[in-house]
């Protein structure tokens, strides 16, 4: 098979036209599919249904410390699931608090905490001039969402198949003292699904930052979600890292069971050093009395320790596992193999981050909803929903059926190759 | 029986020389007992037990709009949770926003929001020289805390048996554009139980704010909190009665089942016009994609209706209706025919307002907790723990057995009789 590169311009215009003949088609069928959210399917979910029957009205509900968990009280949560959450990413439970049911809340309150009340005592960042975050690109929109809501400057930093660019980053933080948190997803980042490095971790660990309150926001939300029962990546734990290194106070990390049981009914964390949980919780008791403890226990009752949540997430990688291996083939088969985009294969995590021609990913986006195939907005995975070059597009294939996923595919695919050909045939 | 007052200068010498003889039998005693907590009882929370076997495996976990609530999304809450909690405070369904269990919580983020965000595109609170709020006293100890962490200048307001003093409400928030909210606990304030009369709540309705984003922070905690099943109080709906004076927008309404099913595992509501919603929701989407859910279907199966929840309210009346009569009793005989305090009669909520004599609340509680019972620290109802006559005493009757609250009682009564006679004897 020739790359699009490859053929001729008489070549390239015949297979435009073809393409744009396909195109049609497809539009006639008046299709509606969707691969733009990063959500669990209807059968992932059925999985932890069991969970519901854990905890019945015989139920003693008190936790390990004869806790009646029912009542008020309780800030940090359960010892129990503070034990579950450590070991599902690494650390030590002491380091743990267990929140409500989003990870995302814990990370705009951390945020909001940061510009009000300050971090450690130092000046709250809304009273500063200015206060910038480093944001590896592509990310999560919602965080750069949160980071722009506070009015804090977002500076792109790439990201490499071992996390982000150090040499930038380290150049950052250690010379600005503006510069005063990262977004990080370090393990199947969003929406790459790169894992970082060791190296990677321990310079983050070793960074040494101009603003004393600079802060790693270590969002690993990802943590037991492979796609793959073998070749399952593990990263160093950050904690340990940052104590050798002499930065114990360096890192809120942040997790949940969102993907793991119930996106919006499951239990989400935060872990931080002493000196950080301190100062959260001086603040904390102003805001609640306590998350809730019920679920923590039926959590914890479900999976009972981590080896349980692992088989479980067994589970939750056999039901995807196919959707990505189709998407893998069919991209490998249809644009790879003519030069007209490339992506990482992601070992675990939600998406596939697909980078196509240059100046293509809006273009792409919207002939695919055209089509009747919703993708997550060109831009979106950019500070600003800015992408410089327009060519990355976040593939979010588990929430669709396999069957709707393979017809979304083909449309997506279609579309590459036609707006790429077009995009070539410019510069004939 | 005479009163203090009445007694001679010998008899009341006699008196406090009997009492502090009983006081130190009493501290032998090595008691440990707590009057201090607006908890509700284990007798209580076992009420709720039925509400962990309404949804197993085999529920389907949808909403009555067929949602999936398993997953992601719906950011205000399911449509049958909104009827539930709107027929608990008398709105109507659309004006409720359902969150998660914390109504406090929902509280601290509208002030958090109104400090950055401002409300309703007015100057958020945060840049302003100078932003105060109302404080009806005795209140909420949690509530002022919410505004003195974030530097709000309370003004208490006194209250009335008809609920806070209104002409002094009126004349700051009429003329003082810094004056930017009240707390109210409209029905069986905490602490005194106070109701506000139809007339209070018209008022309320009627102000005409020099601020135009003057709103009142309507904490409805105690909406079918009865202690009696006859003579409970109702109030005016404050949203109509809002509109009937043209003030759609001033009014945040807050509830929660905590003191219903399980605090900690309750559900949270936020009520408000739609245009509060709308700038509500422009700054929640950052911060979540949505609560739990499943908890929200949970209380719905559960209660069925108001009906059920008013019947399931009754069962709790059952329980904290004898602590409340016994303390009633007791308070009545030893220290209301003494005259040495006084205090209203609760028909619901969780407290009972004790005054003491001037300048004896303080010396109360300390001489209570030498005898191994804890009560609420005296100033706790008032802003910056200040009551200036140091009078108020809040009991909170609920948590312990009747049997430890009828100890606990004792030692109370005892304590008041004896501090007031050595108060009395100050200025003989």
């Amino acid at each position: 098979m020739k790359t699009y590169q490859e053929m001729t311009k008489e070549e390239l215009l015949f297979e435009a036209a073809a393409l744009e003949a396909e195109f049609e088609k497809i539009k006639a069928k008046g299709l509606t599919l969707d691969m733009s959210r990063g959500k669990p399917s209807a059968e992932q979910l059925d999985l932890s249904m069991p969970m519901m029957d854990v905890l019945d009205s015989k139920t003693a509900l008190t936790s390990s410390d004869g806790t009646d968990l029912r009542n008020y009280g309780v800030l940090d949560g359960i010892p129990e699931a503070k034990k579950l959450v450590a070991d599902m990413i690494g650390c030590r439970p002491e380091n743990v608090m267990i929140y409500g049911n989003s990870s995302l809340n814990i990370m705009y309150d951390q945020v909001a905490r940061a510009m009000f009340d300050g971090i450690c005592g130092h000046t709250p960042w809304g009273k500063l001039e200015k206060v910038k975050f480093l944001c590896p690109v592509p990310g999560y929109d919602r965080h750069f969402s949160i980071t722009e809501h506070f009015g804090i400057e977002m500076i792109p930093i790439a990201m490499t198949e071992n996390g982000p660019d150090m040499d930038a980053v380290e150049r950052y933080v250690s010379s600005d003292e503006t510069v005063k948190g990262i977004w990080c997803v370090p393990k199947y980042s969003n929406p790459q699904g790169v894992v970082y490095s060791d190296e990677t971790v321990r310079r983050f660990a070793s960074l040494k930052p101009a603003a004393p309150d600079f802060r790693i926001f270590w969002d690993n939300a990802y943590a037991v979600h492979h796609i793959y029962d073998e070749q399952q990546a593990e990263i160093l734990e950050i904690f340990a890292e940052c104590e050798k290194a002499g930065n114990p106070d360096m890192v809120f990390e942040f997790c949940s069971t969102s993907k793991v049981t119930f996106p919006g009914s499951g239990i989400a964390a935060l872990a931080a050093s002493e000196a950080n949980r301190a100062d959260i919780k001086s603040q904390l008791v102003f805001q609640t009395i306590g998350y809730d403890k019920i679920n923590q226990l039926r959590h914890v009752k479900y999976f009972e320790n981590i080896e349980g949540l692992q088989e479980h997430m067994k589970k939750q990688a056999a039901v995807i596992r196919p959707k990505f291996e189709m998407l893998e083939e069919l991209l490998s088969r249809e644009i790879a193999a003519r030069e007209i985009g490339s992506w990482i294969k992601p070992m675990g995590g939600y998406f596939i981050s697909f980078d196509a021609l240059e100046g293509c990913a809006k273009e792409i986006v919207a002939k695919c909803k055209e089509a009747g195939v919703t993708m997550t907005g060109a831009g979106a995975p950019f500070p600003y929903g800015q992408d410089p070059k327009d060519s990355v597009i976040r593939i979010a294939p588990t929430y669709p059926s396999l069957e709707e996923l393979k017809q979304a595919a083909e449309v997506f695919v279609t579309v590459v190759r036609l707006v790429s050909a077009k995009k070539l045939l410019e510069s004939r």
